[in-house]
This record gives structure tokens, C-alpha cells and sequence, in this order.
């Protein structure tokens, strides 16, 4: 199984990540992101994570079930981490290899805040099943779409999913771990004020993704 | 969630694992032997795993699909891990806090063997995952049901699922896997013959339980 062990020492594409709390519009900027990279005449692959491959749905749908039986805080990591594995194996190392941009809506760094910072595992721990679920693949660029707690719940409203059903300190320990975990990450990374309107959040992703990836 | 960092320090009930190679006759012993422990008045829970809560078992049939889109490696490793601490999460931690004795049907033994030694992905980075997995926890006494590749094979026939239906040269190095980690394990292990008669490999594990577990 030579794809399974085989390093990502030369990716030929670039790998992009919006993430952060709950309400910062991430679906919508990552749709705004695509279609602006490829008005531009390149391949661009979007994703979201969990997700984006049919055993990443299959194990989306268990992680967002409010059955009477739900997975474990280790169960549910590990849900994650694998539901990331295949997302790597089957869409991003792939479109990376033939040269293509992958946009990422999340990625290992929501799973270490969420169920770290704010979930109470191990942070160290989620960082090491994190590197070995990813076969160390690292995002070129991730960017945080931050705004204040309530105006996130504001706009989440009542669609919310049992993920998002939490209290506001479980909410607030997210945002400040984006923000600290921010500094750890390989790759260039920046926190985006989603507070704003959503143009001005789109004018200022493009500016960062035209200056790191060196795109005109 | 204060259960999902608690050690394992004071495990009043005793936790055994059959396993091995296919064909050694597991799921035939384990019955046998839960029904035993269970003649002599004892509390006895019997699970399997992957599978024995109602998440693992939706992960055991996505890691059993023959689909057009099979797990990676990587992916069917998690998945394993996932399927088990929830296993260890919901049905074993609560059973050995109350005294009982926990049968299982493969642990994480046979994960570290199917998917390091036979599979290619990393011995190390599999302890590592499954350490953090099953929170700590190692079994009280393990037993494999040792037999040569072809008989294991002759048994098995034609009923073969998608992780049975591989090379002579995979199954080998399953068997040499389970008797090179043997020597690994915290707690008490033993290489059970299970090419002789079931009868005999049923006194033979009595005997190990008895003298282990200290049963009269």
C-alpha cells in the first residue's frame, strides 16, 4: 500500500483551510473562495471536514446523531480523525499531487479546539493521533474567521445541531483556542474579523490568498 | 465529562481477551467460556470487537463493505480505534467498576497485528493511537488461539468477508504479528494450540482462567 506510508515532501498544489467558531460564515467564504480561484483559470478541489468522502458522510451523520446512545468524547475524536484520514487519502493528497488548490471549510485544527481546548481531552494527545491520521499533511494556509461569541450564536439562531448545542464558556474556551492554537501551526495562518460584513470578509480572504499563494 | 479522563488505577472486575489468527475457533470459546463463568455464579460480560455497542457496530459494517470506495488504511485503522473506545467507553469500564469479568472477542492486540505487522502501517504509531484509544487499559489475561496458516484458511472456506480474503504471506505474518506482540502485553498472556479439538483448546483455556483469574 504505497500511498498509505509515502511522505508529502512534494506537493505540486497549495493547501488552503478556513476555519473557527461556530457563525463566522465559513461555508459561505469557502464557496466565494472556489469560485473566485477558478474564475482565474485554476483547478481548485473543495472539501469540508468532517466530510467530503462517502465513509466521511457516513461518519458526519453518527457524530451529528442525538441518538440515545451517543459515541464517547474518544469515540467521537477518533470519528473525526478518520473521517480526516480518508478526506486526505481519497480527495486532498490526491488534487495536491496533479497541482490543483484544495480549500478546506475546517480541518484538524477545529478538532483540537473543539474537543481540547474547549472539550477537555488532551490537547497533546489530539495533536498526536492528528499527525499520524493526516500522514503529517499541513495546511500552506489557514485563516480564522473570528468573531465575538454572541454574535456567532446570534447567527447560528436555533439551527443548531447537537454540536453546537453548548453553553456560551464552551463557546468562548473555542474561540480563544483558535487563537492560541493559531500560533502552533506550520503553515502561513492569520485570524480574519468575520464580525463584519460578508463582502468586506471576502475582499480581505482574497488579499491574503493573493499574497501567500502568489496568485495576481 | 469526568469518565473520560479517569485512569484505570482500581479496576475491581477482570478483563480477558481471546484472540488470534481466523479460523482458531474465538467466537466458538468465548460462548464456551462466558457460559462457564457464568455456571460458577460469576458476572460475566461478553463483547467483541471491532463491534458490541450500537455505534461499533455501524462502524463494523463500514469496515466490512466490499464498496466501490473502501476505507484507506489509515481511515480502517481509526475506524477500529474509534469502534473501541467506545467499546471500552460503554460496555467495558462500566463492567469491570462493578466487579464483573469482561470476555472479549479480539482487542487491541489484533488491530496492532492485522494493520503493523501484516498491513504496513506503523507498530509504533498503532500503540501509540491505541494507548490513547482505550484510555490505558490492558487486559488481565490474553490468549491466543494459535494454528498454521493453511488450517486456519481450510476452516475459514468459502465464508469470507473483505479483511479475510487475502495472501497466504498476509496470514503468516498475522500469526508470526500475534506471537511477537505476545511478549509485549502488560498483563498475563499464553499461546493456546487451537489446531487439536475444540474440547481440548476449551479445557486448556479453564485451566489458563482458573489459574490466572484464581477460580475455583
Amino acid at each position: 500500500m504505497p500511498s498509505e506510508s509515502r511522505p508529502f515532501a512534494e506537493p505540486r498544489g497549495r493547501f488552503v483551510v478556513l476555519d473557527g467558531p461556530d457563525g463566522g460564515g465559513k461555508t459561505t467564504q469557502v464557496a466565494r473562495l472556489v469560485e473566485w480561484l477558478r474564475s482565474r483559470g485554476l483547478e481548485v478541489v473543495a472539501c469540508r471536514d468532517p466530510g467530503g468522502t462517502a465513509i466521511g458522510e457516513k461518519l458526519r451523520a453518527i457524530l451529528l446523531d442525538r441518538g440515545d446512545s451517543p459515541p464517547a468524547m474518544r469515540t467521537e475524536m477518533l470519528l473525526f480523525m478518520a473521517a480526516r484520514a480518508q478526506l486526505v487519502s481519497e480527495v486532498i493528497e490526491p488534487a495536491l499531487e496533479r497541482g490543483a488548490i484544495v480549500v478546506s471549510d475546517r480541518f484538524l485544527l477545529a478538532n483540537i479546539v473543539y474537543q481540547g481546548h474547549a472539550g477537555g481531552l488532551s490537547v497533546e494527545e489530539l495533536r498526536t493521533v492528528g499527525r499520524i491520521a493526516v500522514n503529517g499533511l499541513a495546511p500552506d494556509l489557514t485563516m480564522i474567521l473570528d468573531l465575538p461569541v454572541e454574535l456567532g450564536r446570534a447567527r447560528v439562531g436555533s439551527a443548531r445541531d447537537r454540536l453546537e448545542d453548548r453553553s456560551d464558556d464552551y463557546h468562548r474556551a473555542v474561540r480563544n483556542g483558535f487563537l492560541e492554537e493559531l500560533e502552533t501551526l506550520q503553515g502561513a495562518s492569520m485570524v480574519i474579523d468575520a464580525s463584519c460584513d460578508p463582502e468586506t470578509v471576502t475582499t480581505r480572504i482574497r488579499a491574503e490568498v493573493s499574497r501567500v499563494l502568489a496568485i495576481d
